[in-house]
């Protein structure tokens, strides 16, 4: 894979540079590094979730940088199950989820990213947002809601947020979860099949599914045109969820170590306090 | 404790109800059932740990009904340790976390109980406060920010604004962690001797201690004034961190299984779907 340069963080890189774009048909979904079951990753992964928590602890009181995770995935691709995974150990108190549905009346009288900018983390805090501004190049160009010569210029405009964002102490992170048709089509199976999982599947995602080639082309060219060195994007073999799980904590605990987050110093003139009665 | 009622969750009830007003000096914040040590009391914690995540789970896909958890204390009393030890393995999507600080000016120039409504939580979501609109009639009554006239109507604001909430779907938990002067000065002291905690003492914690007394007068008068049927506030024995922990955790898994949230129904005519490749 031609975008991939090497990282801080083990394992394979699956990072897209410009430059060198990529084409998703020639990514394998079913990657794992020879790993075949779920049990042979988990101590790795729980490995892995403590080092987030206990840097997400020291981002959190050096109250200095940020961190923001972009998710987007074709429909089952696993955004919920990756939050649910790998941000299960980390506190709350100072990482914050955002999932974005069809836009408000009052949202849509803004320009496409007033409510993804709103919802950007402060520093000391990871945001995630579960779908992003990445859906008004996506299912915008997908069903027509707008024409090209309004959703082309916005890959400009998201380079220039996330050029913001960066060099205003927020650190952005991006992974496309990708999955195969047919994967999608197991999942999408397993949830009729299973009376648990049933009030998932809404009869919509089959029209969705038909649109599945269009999508991958507005993916793909989405993830080439905004991968850029500041926000690159992660293009993650998601077909096994466990594999899924392991890249994106393998990527988040090395962004997080990279920006190597410090306890604050103490105030000054502490060594003669005496807490009275 | 006069204000206690029997409720559905194991253990003593902390609950205080209209009718029966509490003194905080009579409630012994070393409370603990009798369990003398941590370990005796970790396996029902994480037991009360794994029901809190699945009926939030529940909570979150049914989407009809939501949870504020209001957290106040004296300074060093536990709302941070609280947030990080019963929510810690509760999935962030659908969980957040508001920390209140010192009002900004464009929240000033509103009423006080603007910047919290714009915090509650959504249907299916538990919000958490850290600190609240009740700092409004405790820091602001203990320093004489605003005269009586003005904090001692903010009781009745708040009674109708909780109403309000639990009216609309949004139940209302509220916890005062109760620690004694005494304790407060050990974990003072041990972030003064800890170089890892020394960061998070501040010679203003000493300006704040002078004032116990007021600020025990102000949550006193405060907790009995806003404990409502709809409402009511938890007194919370918090000179045992593990103790605390379980208590509060007890009082949340009780409120959500009284919810008692569903997965919601399937589509329907969904027997007849085939997904096709």
């Amino acid at each position: 894979m031609s975008g991939r340069v090497a990282g801080k963080v083990e394992g394979p890189d699956y990072r897209v540079f410009p430059g060198s774009p990529v084409r998703l048909a020639e990514i394998d979904p079913n990657e794992t590094e020879g790993y075949t079951r779920k049990k042979e990753v988990l101590p790795e992964l729980e490995s892995l979730r403590k080092r987030i928590r206990r840097l997400h602890e020291k981002l959190y009181a050096e109250n200095k940088r940020g961190l923001l995770i972009v998710l987007q995935a074709m429909d089952t691709g696993g955004k919920d199950g990756t939050i649910k995974h790998v941000f299960t150990e980390v506190n709350p108190q100072g990482c914050r989820v955002s999932s974005f549905k069809a836009p408000s009346a009052e949202e849509r009288n803004h320009d496409f990213l007033w409510r993804y900018h709103k919802s950007a983390p402060a520093v000391g805090r990871i945001g995630i947002f579960n779908r992003s501004h990445y859906e008004d190049v996506l299912v915008v160009r997908v069903k027509n809601l707008v024409p090209e010569e309004v959703w082309r210029p916005r890959y400009r405009m998201i380079r220039d947020f996330e050029w913001t964002l960066t060099h205003n102490r927020i650190s952005v992170l991006k992974f496309y979860l990708h999955i195969s048709k047919d994967e999608q089509k197991r999942r999408l199976q397993s949830r009729l099949d299973d009376p648990d999982k049933r009030w998932k599947f809404s009869k919509n995602d089959l029209a969705e599914r038909e649109r599945w080639d269009s999508y991958q082309e507005a993916f793909e060219e989405a993830i080439n045109e905004t991968s850029t060195e500041h926000a690159p994007w992660h293009v993650v073999p998601a077909n096994k969820k466990w594999y899924r799980n392991l890249v994106v904590a393998r990527a988040i605990a090395g962004a997080l170590e990279r920006l190597d987050p410090k306890f604050p110093p103490a105030e000054e003139g502490l060594d003669s306090v005496v807490i009275p009665d």
